[in-house]
């Protein structure tokens, strides 16, 4: 029950934020929904695809289908200052969806007997894929490969569950919340990984 | 033997529209065969992809395939007048192409026993998801998504087709041939999805 | 055991060719290793995907994700004069990699009993499909798609395999060779394969 309840608040938050990112394209109503969808359940049919599930299961989730429809219906049609609200929520319920995704896809391959490679790449894609089809869709650099740590805390959370160090409920709650607790505060201190602009300038100043 | 001709005129039409948009990008003759098979044969791989067919179907369209690569050898190399020509005639044998991989995506999904979510999804990926992966890898933002009314006639082909009121040849062609009038009515009159511009205005001036 | 030494040089040098790309467009360390892993191994999981093996085959290559991981590492820490020495060096690699994987992806298509169509395709993606998605991801257009002469080389390579002509190890050699010198002359007397520039001129010209 308790994986349902996450699943509809990151779902919701997925499609939302596909919505978002439609609608500041000058989207139009088409691709607000399409980008809606494959924000949503991108990830996990990729996650499929990688892991050698079949990709076909993504059509039992008929229930997360049309949350995200009424979701992603509402987000077109309410008054602006509610979405405005919305942009002080979003992040926090975005985490929550992070945070399950990610451990749910790592849990996935795990039962399924793939090594920790897997496990991992199974967590991050289940985590951030659909983001990341969302921004090539949108003609945008993927996000999570250059803003605040994101992937990042899929790759850690889908590491710790390919330890196969979680067993119990108590221990996946703990898991989820910690996520959700990282990702927040990499948003609020604005925290980056490590890049090499450096090396850019280099390129440049040696092409000049 | 019907389906035989309609899928020669749209595996040719969206060939022609693919060697067109490596062609105005500037990509060479590998580009432009790489962008028109993948316009006209993308859609039906991606298609098998979602809906749990064998993707190595697509290798039995040996005919498709010939067709495919002389009407591409012939776009590289006739005088420009001509191509302009095809520009008043395009758009019509590329409706044709939308209505006829739509409907044929559709029925294959209904009759593998999909849900209705599936019938769409899969229409609308043999009749556009050719176009979405064209216009990805020539850089641009996926036209489906922002131009003419073009998906969303793929949408109501195929939920037409998943409601399983078509039953005969003859319910088949008078579907066909709604599909090609909508969207030939849509380049006509510039018909256009609603979208929330204004919504982008607002997060600038927010910004600003 | 050839093999086994030519894909160690090729996963590195397409590693190091995602790392590259990744840095220059300034994304972080988790880019950095994404870029590197989807460049060295997604043109083998796409080709997988075409040709009907299972995509989850990818995971028996620990060995190659160790030695991708160690590479990009070393990759990122390294003083900027090295990163130069490699420029050099970078491109012959590259050509290894490429000839090694379109040949191996020919040959396991033609294995599988595919006609001439799918093994060409089978060898073009499995040497070129990684540097497509590193360019997707990385916001570019697909570098094979507009430069020097890549990925015909790969489709010469594949297609000598498609023919059935290549049977002792030693004519292996001699085509991996072969397609290693036309891919460095390429880039030495910057060899381009024919486009359509005017095209475009044209299509500006009657747009003003």
């Amino acid at each position: 029950m308790t994986w349902e309840v996450l699943n509809i608040i990151g779902t919701m938050a997925f499609a939302i934020s596909g919505a978002i990112v439609a609608m500041e394209e000058r989207y139009d109503i088409f691709g607000v929904y399409l980008l809606g969808y494959v924000t949503a359940f991108g990830g996990g049919a990729f996650r499929n695809l990688l892991v050698g599930l079949p990709i076909s299961d993504i059509w039992a989730q008929g229930t997360l289908f049309t949350v995200a429809f009424v979701t992603m219906t509402i987000m077109f049609l309410i008054p602006f200052h509610w979405l405005m609200t919305w942009n002080r929520w979003g992040a926090f319920f975005d985490a929550i969806g992070l945070a399950s995704f990610a451990v749910q896809g790592g849990l996935l391959a795990l039962a399924a007997g793939y090594p920790l490679s897997a496990v991992i790449v199974a967590g991050v894609l289940t985590g951030c894929g659909g983001g990341i089809i969302r921004d090539l869709l949108a003609g945008r650099k993927p996000m999570v490969l250059h803003q605040e740590i994101y992937a990042m805390w899929a790759v850690l959370g889908a590491f710790i569950v390919g330890l196969g160090v979680i067993d119990t409920q108590t221990e996946i709650y703990i898991l989820l919340a910690g996520i959700v607790m990282m990702r927040s505060l990499s948003i609020i201190y604005k925290w980056e990984l490590p890049s090499r602009l450096n090396w850019l300038k280099l390129i440049h100043f040696k092409n000049k």
